[in-house]
């Protein structure tokens, strides 16, 4: 399929509007891809954003809840962090994980990768699947205000049914697990 | 748990950065939920995100392609399309169904909501699982140069495990879509 290696869009011109130290927004003019005249306000993000679903042997998983801002909602979601863009995302989760929840795990899996909001952002994630658990200290930033809870896989599950977890990046994730689970490709021996 | 009802953010000031027909952007200065001073860019989103998993009755899927200007590649994702907030967003979903791919649905049903990007964004989602398809004439927007093709619901799944879907709407509609296959609670008669 060559045509999809070719970028129809044409940048006319582009004006930065906005910068933080977690993203910036551009606005374009551009042509698209029907040749006619179009406006892009495109977000840049400077980290790719990870998440990590913990099982621990009797299928329990870790939660991590907080008042997001954004949504002006308290929310329940997996141990979650940013992770500059060209550093090694596995180090990232493996921090944020440690700072977030207290928790180290021996054993690492890649469940995916997504594009998290592509019509505006160019913000991609990774999510991994964490185990062998063992419980240290934690270490929140301090603009974090954070509560653990520990709760069964199933129970994570029904919270995405119910409409109680609402965060794109934790249903990602445990979606992936409940599949593997679903389909038999998961066990949990230790 | 009532705690979770307060917003522990304070806004010092806040003022807008840009603003386009989609998106609005807020720098915030605040205090954050452990008294210290942060700062927040807030993207706000004017539109609803929706999805559409279609199924007929051979278990066959339609997925839509487009060259992603924000991400700089080709995506196929599923039918998708922005709804003003304000508005019924199952009215949305079945023009943006019509337009993209010239397809009828006589069944809808919700599978689910999620925030796509809530460390950044307000930017929330509802996407539905369409069936009883009927063919009828596409109407695509003039900005949109769109490919339209059917797959099975299970290559699709691949794709989503094989890194060639990687929008998290998309992902998001389909995993549901196949936890609830998998359990036995999907059937397609018709």
């Amino acid at each position: 399929m060559q045509e999809e290696q070719i970028n129809p869009w044409k940048i006319v011109d582009e004006k930065l509007m906005y910068d933080n130290q977690y993203i910036s927004l551009t606005h374009y003019n551009v042509i698209n891809p029907s040749g006619g005249k179009s406006i892009y306000g495109k977000v840049h993000f400077k980290n790719t954003a990870i998440g990590i679903v913990t099982v621990d042997k009797d299928l329990n998983t870790y939660l991590v809840g907080q008042f997001r801002f954004t949504i002006n909602q308290y929310s329940w979601e997996i141990p979650e962090g940013g992770c500059p863009v060209n550093e090694n995302p596995l180090l990232g989760a493996k921090r944020e994980l440690l700072e977030e929840t207290g928790l180290k795990a021996e054993r690492w899996k890649v469940l995916g990768t997504s594009y998290l909001s592509n019509s505006v952002s160019d913000e991609n994630s990774v999510f991994y699947l964490a185990t062998e658990l063992s419980q240290h200290q934690a270490q929140p930033e301090e603009t974090e205000q954070l509560r653990v809870k520990k709760v069964s896989l199933h129970k994570a599950f029904d919270m995405i049914d119910e409409g109680e977890i609402t965060d794109a990046l934790s249903i990602l994730a445990l979606r992936k697990v409940q599949a593997l689970l679903l389909q038999g490709k998961l066990s949990f021996n230790k």
